[in-house]
């Protein structure tokens, strides 16, 4: 559900009326019951919670969604957009809760609602991002974010960090290391059994022979090479600025953007409404709304489930590829320590 | 017309044959006669070259387009993507004819053709770029690069430079030569009397309150405080992933970006074909293709011109705005010493 003072209340029961998600999956919602009736009320929405203290007890409820809260938090008096400590405390709760019944393998995969990194702060907990906090409670060290939408998919290789960290941080091993687990996420659980992989360069113009910076030489096109030697389909150093809209053309199943905004700013050109972040290299299948809490609209039933939906459904769609794929688990690629995970 | 060698000669008389150019303007093309003719060939274009020794002539010319050649290079054995010492000189002579013909008013704006700068250095000219060379020939220190088509502008803040170097290039006073040039720009080049202008971060979520870097603060939101008490309708910083994506939606008349891809790679994702290169605080109105000389294709006929004609089309509206507008020579902006200049 996320953070119960954002719009995740609201658009996880108007994402969960999409008949697409009843199709494909059987959903179970952690998170705060009366907080999502309230954000179901708030839509019309058609649908009913039901409070379920385990999963075996989801597993019966019919007709109704069911909720399990692991944090048990009061917020009756909670007001949207004014989040709290306890906030903070529940959306680790619901985290967490998820992330160990998905290890266990009593769920298939996890789609998260937004948090906030501020409010888990005022609850203590410290990370950069969701990203982050997923791959410490799986000890999982290499693992990238990939934004998904029907036209592009891109894998980020730094992260949340300062731009003018961004060049000393990218290491040939860390950019090998994202090309495999992006290689091996398009095989097993978006099943292209030959992915085309493109690499972003880092500078204007992929540097323009030297002109204008150095790395995709001395960093980048080595991790490309001993790639491709291991039969991986993987071009590059591209210009950045038109690399992703040759993959959005279908070029390129995916491309390997050097940080955050070389991405993401092209991605949400295109999937600003239905983009998915999902995570590779984990242990289990997550999808992620690829937006945050929305506090400036939350509780009043305007955000769009768009991105919400989607995550359901590409989380459904993982698993159900990933059952069907003989090298389904992850695959074991050299750990790559990041400034961002701590 | 650019570079002999590359798409410009192709792109030239394929974007004349355009029925809105006619409609708008009186092209006349400096470069070399015998390459117009061969790419007007290679395309089966409907038109005819004329040469023409000055202007004066060249605006007695009816029905065909007249050619100025203030280069006279021999170009009978150059072959396509070949490029020679030539090419650059070539080049060079094509616009500085035409910088002095506009800065003189014999020319009501520049529409240049796509270079190479490699090529400008095998002919000991060395400039990062067609931009840079522009504001040198016209003795211009405060100027900025803007890319414009009919959904998004962008306008740079720094342009060819390495990414670790961007950080330190970015001041507060050049911010705010960049802002005043943008909206001094959209009033009287783009004929928008209240021009509405958002101003990118330089980090991931804008700095995100300062957890990833604090240039937002120490020297961007600075410039934009200025600028607004001077009564400019600017925002921000925004976060550079949704900023564009927000503009093309109709909330901004353009976006300040901080540096090359961070504006480009959103840019191209929705005018990759019909982008158009303007340079803001020049003496002289300039348009450009936002492509290069495309060797890999040159000779073939198959490159688009779409860009070439929108640039034409652009530098007419362009002149026609600023020719109606009280206000229509270049703003006094602060100069700003550019790692790029040179």
């Amino acid at each position: 559900m996320g953070d119960p003072a954002g719009i995740g209340p609201e658009i996880t029961p108007k994402a969960l009326c999409d008949t697409r998600i009843a199709n494909c999956c059987r959903p179970v919602v952690y998170g705060d019951i009366d907080r999502l009736r309230t954000g179901a009320r708030l839509i019309d929405a058609d649908m009913r919670f039901t409070p379920a203290a385990s999963l075996e007890e989801a597993a019966r409820v019919q007709n109704e969604v069911p909720v399990i809260d692991p944090a048990a938090e009061c917020f009756d008096n909670l007001r949207w957009a004014t989040p709290t400590a306890a906030c903070g405390r529940a959306m680790a709760a619901y985290l967490h809760a998820a992330i160990d019944d998905a290890v266990a393998g009593r769920v298939a995969a996890i789609a998260t609602g937004p948090i906030n990194k501020h409010v888990l702060q005022m609850a203590g907990i410290h990370f950069s991002g969701h990203t982050e906090m997923l791959a410490r409670h799986t000890g999982t060290t290499a693992y990238a974010m990939m934004l998904a939408g029907r036209r592009l998919r891109v894998v980020l290789a730094t992260i949340h960090m300062p731009l003018h960290q961004v060049s000393r941080s990218l290491t040939t091993p860390g950019i090998e290391s994202i090309i495999a687990l992006t290689e091996h996420a398009l095989k097993t659980r978006f099943g292209l059994p030959e992915p085309r992989i493109a690499v972003a360069g880092l500078n204007p113009h992929a540097g323009e022979m030297g002109l204008f910076g150095d790395e995709e030489e001395t960093i980048i096109r080595p991790a490309i090479n001993r790639q491709a030697e291991r039969g991986i389909a993987v071009s590059g150093p591209h210009p950045p600025d038109t690399v992703f809209f040759a993959a959005s053309q279908g070029r390129y199943d995916a491309v390997v953007a050097m940080y955050h905004d070389q991405g993401l700013g092209p991605f949400k050109m295109i999937h600003f409404e239905d983009g998915v972040n999902t995570t590779l290299g984990l242990p289990i299948i997550r999808t992620s709304v690829d937006h945050g809490t929305a506090y400036d609209i939350a509780g009043t039933g305007r955000a769009s489930s768009a991105s919400m939906a989607a995550a359901i459904i590409m989380a459904a769609q993982q698993a159900r590829c990933q059952s069907r794929h003989p090298a389904g688990q992850p695959v074991s690629t050299p750990a790559w320590p990041r400034t961002s995970s701590t």
